[in-house]
């Protein structure tokens, strides 16, 4: 398997500057700080901040709990909450070692959307209890950012999570990778002069990050897509579907194919990867002409992107060391800050359409075959995204 | 009611300088913040602080637990748990409403002993349900402020987390009070040079700040301790008392003095207000020569401390604007950081006894009758009460 040993090599290269010693380094006493937003010196700043004066505020919220909105710190707070289950790729290693990414992960939304944002790590797999842990904690936050929670239970617990309360919601490992798949695909078919109807797209992993891709290219239009699991392409009748799988076979692969990855791969426009597998060579060459290949799993792309552009036409990974980097950094911080600003009381497919389209409208003019996103660290992304997401839940009516 | 009229005018001018505009002005959009604690500007960055670096921190946690301690930002983390139960004055406001108190809570644990600290407000009053939540979510902090949490729900609410979770964990309504109480009532002793074994104490108020402090005062050795509620004197044999208050009646009142504040405090040395009531001046007047009165009620005193100060050798309140102003503020924030620094698994009697005769020893020449404690503001407290506590918490074999 060449393609495995040469991504092998090339993932040391992008780390090959920075020592493990560095890595740990970096993460001694943890990432976040909880800071004081006003001078705490004197008896007056005690005054107003604590005892006597916070009582004024105490009242005011009793009487009247929406504004807790506006005098508490709860309404620009996601907490990010995971149990630990699906960590990056390293499985399930439970809440405790999931700290460091969760940790990371509110550092970004700080980073790049200016929101607060704490992890919360539940120490239990049962859906009843995280649910149930979410709906208790309600009023201590404004969002939930739900992260590395394995597959199926995340697509339970994200529905109950949504129902139960009045705030954006949103698995990101399901809708953020979405939403900048949707991005880039559509950047690659500008490119290309084509139209993402007239594709035909093969997923490879049928976990949280495929079927929610799945999800949003059928809502974008595609109407031939194909998913692929472990055990080959998901059709109708397949034996041994759980209920979420069964479900997508209902709903993609009109042309009924069977089989494995060669039988979906041949012809095929888009490969999407989104599992820990990897694609052979051989399977990329045969896609039709001017393919487009994502190959996203990390921090291993399912086939190294140089091997894979002796045939496609377009080329993206999750890696920063190679063009077109698909990474749900473009997406999640934008997505909440615009929900926020909005008050909206959920996350609409709209608003992630809108999403979409907002990280492509920052590319702008620099669209080309090695740059059909936006840059991970590009500053302009998540105001944009914020903007274009406020928009469409004002218009949508999910908002106040 | 003269003294009530006193301490109602006396209230409106420590707060006269400050209007209700500032107030709510001064909590707009609530008063934390969480940053970063390292910048997040290159890909490298972004290369140790999340993928691909974050990867090697989680793996090496998921082998080792106890790493999470040195890697995450948890080992300094206070959350500071409320049900909104029995907020400051103000009774059962709810969890919302808590919000403002308890992140005042947080911004004094950064300010005096720079702790992270984040509040958890919980939506249910359930104690079953608050203690499984603090499990649930035991691997996101390092440690427990409990904070107004009603009586009697308190007491078995903090016995069941304590024994459930391997870290600190303090009800401060009930030991930071005790702690300051036990800290001021030396302090005066002192001044006056008596010795704390031969007072005749009164506490009025039988929740939890008032069963606490009759703990701590008789593990200090105060053999005369006569507890006050609304009924009047907690004695043996009185009908209808819980169970808090039955125990409590088995261990103080060594005299069986029954009736009400009048018999109580006829010939009393100290009288410990912890309670929302008022007490006649009368009944000052009636204490023994050299009386002690600690009248804690926030924002009113149960007697003016100027009236008291007419019948009494030392007067403390909760008060800013008068003389030894006896706070919680003195204790929690040096009691945590001592424990954290130290390793501690829980907070012992030893360490709480310790953390009392920190802060008077920071008062040093400067003791006198108008000053049996510190200052809230005296930056030298905190560290002062971590040493101790430390040393404590080490001497009892209680750390790592």
């Amino acid at each position: 398997m060449s393609t495995v040993s040469e991504a092998g090599r090339s993932q040391q290269g992008a780390l090959s500057e920075i020592t493990t010693e560095e890595i740990f380094a970096g993460h001694l006493g943890g990432k976040l700080s909880v800071e004081l937003t006003a001078p705490l010196e004197t008896q007056r700043d005690l005054s107003i901040a604590y005892t006597p004066g916070v009582a004024q505020v105490s009242r005011a919220i009793a009487a009247d709990e929406t504004l807790a909105k506006r005098y508490t710190w709860t309404d620009r707070l996601v907490v990010v909450v995971s149990d630990g289950s699906a960590v990056l790729g390293l499985g399930d290693i439970g809440a405790r070692a999931s700290l460091p990414v969760m940790e990371g992960k509110s550092a970004l939304f700080k980073k790049f959307a200016d929101l607060n944002s704490i992890p919360l790590v539940i120490d239990t797999k049962d859906p009843d209890a995280i649910v149930e842990t979410l709906i208790r904690l309600r009023p201590s936050f404004g969002a939930v950012n739900l992260e590395d929670i394995s597959a199926p239970r995340c697509f339970e617990i994200e529905r109950r999570v949504i129902e139960a309360l009045d705030c954006p919601v949103m698995h990101d490992d399901q809708h953020g990778t979405a939403i900048v798949v949707l991005a880039a695909l559509n950047g690659a078919v500008k490119v290309q002069g084509r139209d993402v109807k007239d594709l035909k797209v093969v997923i490879s992993g049928a976990g949280a990050a495929g079927v929610a891709c799945a999800n949003i290219l059928l809502a974008a239009g595609v109407d031939d897509v194909v998913v692929l699991d472990s055990k080959g392409i998901v059709s109708r009748g397949r034996d041994g579907l759980n209920e979420f799988k069964a479900d997508l076979a209902e709903r993609t692969n009109p042309r009924q194919v069977t089989g494995g990855a060669a039988e979906a791969l041949a012809g095929a426009d888009v490969f999407l990867g989104v599992s820990a597998g990897t694609i052979g060579e051989e399977l990329i060459a045969s896609m039709a002409e001017g393919a487009i290949v994502f190959a996203l799993s990390n921090p291993d792309p399912e086939i190294h992107p140089e091997v894979a552009r002796r045939h496609a036409a377009i080329v993206a990974t999750g890696r920063s060391d190679f063009p077109n980097q698909i990474n749900n950094v473009l997406a999640f911080p934008g997505v909440f800050k615009g929900a926020l600003d909005a008050g909206a009381r959920r996350i609409t497919e709209g608003m992630k359409i809108a999403a979409a389209e907002a990280i492509l409208s920052v590319v702008g003019d620099e669209l080309s075959a090695d740059k059909i996103v936006p840059s991970p660290l590009d500053p302009r992304v998540a105001p944009a995204v914020a903007a274009a997401v406020a928009a469409a839940a004002h218009a949508e009516g999910v908002t106040g």
